[in-house]
């Protein structure tokens, strides 16, 4: 199955509840932590600090998961990303969450590219040329 | 706005990122703490020991979120829950946060209905008809 | 039992873990949403901006806590909060949290009054002499 | 610096609060994870089944953290562990968070070596031999 980028990551004991499964909210820190792996494999960070002391961030428009099978305690998770769609603004990025051959979830985030400006309210922008060339290419290399 | 039951819930520290707001992962734990508190007001649990030994619970099959406006630390917000849909397994709940006036975010999650016994998968079983009824009658009383 | 401040907090599900009680981590938090609920009931806020855009905050040196006995999700928990030394620039105060008559645990949390202004680590500085004023008056009113 | 296991973990942006650096109930995640990760390196989990159908867990006595620099978004932190103690029931280890040559925090965690029978309070019992042998052999080859 092809993805964009794809990273791993081991279930830990204070993520899971009384059902002895991983609780759900967790997913969606797993989703980020594959986002902004991404990111850094770009050379890029979730919390850019720009020349003019502003900050350019990602903040979540929107964010779902489904959750199709349980996962537990010292699971090694596999995280696929792909970008689903690059708008002026946004990014849409599906995740696939599998352990092995059992697909455990499957998730979708949209961020919006904002600059955060100390005493303002931050304010979504067009994402910048350079980073959209980034994106870009990781596309292009999608296995 | 109609509501079939609602809480509120102020906004902690450790809840908050270096962002300056509500990470958006705790917003599916405030929609969960509605959902148990909405449960707790018609006398059920999420994690029913059943007379056999066994436990009659509602892991979520699908769960979204839309973040409108940021949270901040010490937000008191206020969660409203309307059940959207109750099938035969399964229960859709749709969830409004606001503070005040300013509408924070939109989820809605869906749960199905299920029997955990040690040693065996859990189990997909019809809602039980006592439920149901506690169920329709707070959509009855939905203001 | 004497205390300086006392509240209640409800486990959440997701406190949980798959032994089927709150996972440690949970009650640090706790103690701190204490911590908080006594700085509010004082007036004061813990993160508390500045005439000069400066903030002035309340980061810890160290907490501790001894575990007694589990606590369960639904638990309703009474956290009282005692003073136990105002140090120059630090706070140090005593937490124990019961479930009725059960002793659940017991902590501490030593924290330092500091000053954070954009672009210098943060400094710790002495205790305004009109909060001090505030913790002491709340002492003398220990029940 | 000698230690008997280390590991490194990256800091994600969730456990990061408003005010710019990891909040400190997540110190208690970190050193939990290397415990865990100490144990595996050992051939031994925290959540042992046996063959009677009991678990071996080992829930905390107490835990204790001194946070002596803040940590960042980002951060590369190793872990170092090393047992302090190894009572006939119990595990005291301590552990130092170190960013390249800063400190960041040093931690004590004691555990106690419980069995958990369904429909029974947890049971403190003496560690088994067999698992003395590996701790006190990984403390022989401590660096």
């Amino acid at each position: 199955m092809s993805c964009t980028f794809k990273t791993t990551r081991r279930v830990e004991f204070h993520e899971t509840d009384m059902a002895g499964i991983v609780h759900f909210a967790n997913f969606y820190k797993y989703m980020e932590q594959a986002e902004h792996e991404y990111f850094r494999s770009l050379g890029l960070t979730i919390v850019d600090k720009q020349a003019d002391g502003s900050i350019l961030g990602w903040p979540r428009v929107s964010a779902q998961c489904s959750f199709e099978s349980p996962a537990y305690y010292g699971d090694l998770l596999e995280i696929r990303l792909n970008i689903e769609r690059i708008g002026v603004k946004s990014l849409t990025i599906e995740y696939d969450l599998w352990r092995d051959k059992t697909k455990i979830a499957r998730g979708r985030m949209k961020t919006v590219c904002c600059q955060f400006t100390l005493g303002s309210p931050m304010q979504s922008i067009a994402i910048p040329e350079w980073m959209l060339l980034k994106f870009e290419a990781s596309m292009d290399q999608t296995e």
